[in-house]
């Protein structure tokens, strides 16, 4: 599998960036759906699609003027008006470096744990059902978050894994062309993909996760650094709601898939966080997230882990930080220690 | 291209039919969408789905309870609620056969008219924006149509030909994987697909309609037969709306793709009707429907041009005319004749 992905058509221009908007389905890290709210997006997926836009545009010039590229009706407001004349002075953007990647948040979650979609057994009734069901949620998400970035000028694509013919076996990728995904870059778009229920040639179904998906598309085609949004700063050494929370700066992934902070650099908080970690984990799933971002780094990709919708991640996302990061960015970086 | 087709994964199972939800760009035969209404459905939107299950239902003995597979947020609805027990006792369908594919109708066209897609020129922001614009638009009715149906309780998966990898040369089918349609179908689900912006590898981009997928999906998959779902009891000699306009029952297709009314038999209706549909063919497309309908005829499928949400419709979507068109069925047929 890994020699025919070889052969896959590859974009004739290098990827700048993944951008994961997280949404954990158990509400913690919920970048851009409300917790513990079935089925509703946070305001927030606005400044999110700004950010987004700014970090593409080519000129820092330019007028500032936005020109929607969602031109449907929308619940409560007034029908789009598209102006033609617009688009002749329309700024160009970097919007052939970009793919975001959603999870599920609120949108799917419960449709999948309530039939076990994850477990597979499509000949059930009930399994099949939720398969329909968590389909729906998902692709309503990703249609609404492919409309906010157009609402913002940003040349957005949906693109769900399982129209894609993606499949795993026994839960794990088996089949992931990523040659449509090239082309739509190529073509000067932004592939939103998402968490789908996809086929599974072993067990019938299952749920595939963002994170499963961005692992796959980082190192299928190399982006320059990968940026988690998120709910928090970054990563803590325990819940960050915790008192005395520390977050982690800068972490360090070893050849051999270990990884260590090297900042803050306060004596044996090394052993500490692995404690503290493993305690979380039970709760959160902060070594599965650390875990995630750390298989992306070893491929020599940045991954920076930055709260949404702030300067921070505004930062993170502009490439501003690839070089060194300042001491006055907040968030986590996980790199690669050769 | 044909014999890499050729070489795709078919389905175990043969398909029964496939469907096409008629909605003309210019509101003629809008089956689905309300014509002149700007990204409005129909209300018989909900008699289509019913009737889709009801032909796809094993038994006709069955409970008569659906349990629908939307468990999503509806606006105006109360939060639905899923009863996971009741699946238990789902009956089973004969989902295995069928494929769903519509077209724009008045969700799309405006998008993609105003801004010229179907002439390609990615590099120009209007061709781009007005490419996002039209996904989002058609990827919005693909989901209305995929809920409806679930609602129904027939297990309905939406599959954009973009994310399938679907592409165009010079407007042309250039390369369409039919596999995952038919490994869906496989896995006992009902494909929706639709009309569709696409990369063309010649002019940039173009509009994929309706009718050519489904022309693809008959060469590729044979179903038994084709029914096209439209407003008005199916084609007639003239403008339907014209006083004395005659309503085509059947239509013989050639081995050189002329094609030949055989009922009603009365004396030179053939030459006024070849008349009558070119003259038509100027404000409507009365000869391309016929043609498309033609080339499934074509190959040994027979094509149902019949009234949506009526009696008619039920049976030709139930296989009921297989064999004999009965003297109280209104809709037309075309047919191969060898």
């Amino acid at each position: 599998m890994e020699d025919e992905n070889q052969r896959q058509f590859q974009p004739t221009k290098p990827i700048r960036c993944i951008v994961k908007l997280v949404d954990l389905s158990n509400g913690r890290g919920a970048a851009i759906t409300l917790k513990n709210d079935f089925e509703r997006i946070s305001e927030k997926l606005e400044i999110v699609s700004q950010q987004l836009r700014q970090a593409m545009t080519v000129s820092t010039t330019s007028s500032g003027k936005v020109h929607g590229m969602d031109w449907s009706k929308r619940p409560g407001f007034e029908e789009t008006s598209c102006v033609v004349d617009d688009f002749s002075f329309q700024q160009d953007l970097h919007s052939s470096h970009f793919i975001v990647v959603h999870g599920a948040g609120s949108f799917g979650h419960f449709q999948a744990s309530k039939s076990g979609v994850h477990k597979g057994g499509l000949n059930q009734p009930l399994v099949k059902a939720g398969f329909v069901a968590t389909r729906i949620s998902v692709t309503s998400l990703n249609l609404e978050i492919v409309r906010a970035l157009a609402r913002e000028g940003v040349p957005s694509i949906g693109m769900s894994p399982f129209a894609c013919g993606w499949l795993t076996c026994e839960k794990n990728m088996a089949s992931a062309d990523v040659s449509m995904v090239a082309k739509a870059i190529d073509s000067g778009f932004v592939p939103v993909l998402h968490g789908d229920a996809v086929l599974d040639t072993s067990q019938g179904c299952t749920i595939l996760s963002g994170d499963v998906i961005i692992r796959h598309l980082a190192e299928q085609l190399k982006p320059k650094f990968v940026v988690f949004l998120t709910d928090v700063l970054g990563v803590y050494d325990r819940p960050p709601t915790e008192p005395n929370a520390v977050l982690l700066r800068e972490i360090e992934v070893h050849e051999d898939g270990k990884w260590s902070v090297v900042k803050p650099t306060f004596e044996n908080l090394n052993k500490q966080v692995e404690f503290n970690v493993a305690a979380h984990d039970t709760t959160g799933g902060m070594v599965t997230k650390i875990s995630e971002a750390a298989m992306i780094a070893k491929l020599g990709i940045d991954v920076y882990i930055v709260q949404v919708a702030t300067s921070h991640s505004l930062r993170a996302l502009s490439g501003e930080l690839k070089d060194n990061i300042p001491e006055d960015w907040l968030g986590t970086v996980i790199r690669f220690q050769r």
